[in-house]
């Protein structure tokens, strides 16, 4: 991964094949004490994707293994138990162009992702709610 | 709802189950007189949504009752004839992550959204141009 | 075209029937010297468009001729060999409101693109890597 730009909260990274997705963000997140962001954009390919279906009590797992362009990724980082949490829904065209999608657990880049952050001055944190479902929530 | 973030021009906010959607995001927008602004990220989930196409003269309208999980949320808030107007496009995964979409009219939501909005000094306007289409402008 | 706000790095742009996109879009960059941005948002409806996948050596292209929704747009415009290139991936629903997308090449505007860019004061750029692909970069 390379950041290409951060400045005003405004960021955009590289990451690069072979790299895991989301959990290099995940881990840069970390590095950087980035607690609060959204993702507003990012394109590219994945591959060996896990994606999931809420089902109101738990996901429902579905693998992808080839390549797949990523046409939108949308979402945000929070804290959950202490750690950077990413949460994600991407939208993914396969070789027919045919798209599916849901919420993005893993992947691994097969090309390049092109990512943009808003990174915001805030105490974004994940709070059980019940069940599997944690809601975005604030500090204060 | 909650207001998660809100500073220089950028929000986050969340909307809870039963809270319509997008209604209740115009309603917070004509309290916070908000006139111009983009949706640049939503994901979550809705139920019985009305979405609709585009068919050059009318929306041609089409019911999804079951929970979908929303992939993607983009468009932008105007004031259209006196009231804060919310342009919403959607992409949605039904329960085998297969995607479809279009203008969102109206749904419930089911879980949670978590939307970013970019907020402008603006003065965007709805303008009618012919039929049913009304232009995206400016009062200047 | 036309610029409906611009100001701190936050740019609405409404793009009118007839124009090609992103063509016009390139040529407006030009023009104004937009050699780092982002696109996080964009609706409306495109004909004759002209999408690829990249197949990890070239792009497959398919022509999709009928108005279509714009449901999402992301990417970002850098420099290549001197000019500005919009890298852009487009979801777009037909007629049953099924998606179907990729990379967009071109196609003609059928009613109107509202556009969201971000503009880095950065130096994005092109470079050639191997094959077909140019990774993005900065300068420094």
């Amino acid at each position: 991964m390379k950041v290409l730009h951060r400045n005003s909260g405004r960021t955009v990274i590289r990451f690069d094949i072979g790299e895991e997705f989301p959990k290099t963000l995940a881990e840069w997140c970390r590095k950087e004490r980035v607690r609060s962001a959204a993702v507003v954009a990012g394109i590219g390919m994945l591959r060996d994707i896990e994606i999931g279906r809420y089902d109101g009590r738990d996901y429902e797992k579905e693998i992808v293994e080839p390549s797949s362009e990523i046409l939108s990724l949308q979402g945000n980082v929070s804290m959950k138990e202490g750690e950077p949490f990413v949460h994600l829904h991407v939208s993914l065209a396969d070789e027919d162009m045919d798209v599916m999608g849901g919420h993005l657990f893993k992947g691994t880049v097969s090309m390049t992702i092109e990512l943009v952050l808003l990174e915001f001055d805030a105490d974004f944190v994940r709070v059980p709610v019940g069940g599997t479902f944690w809601k975005l929530d604030t500090l204060d």
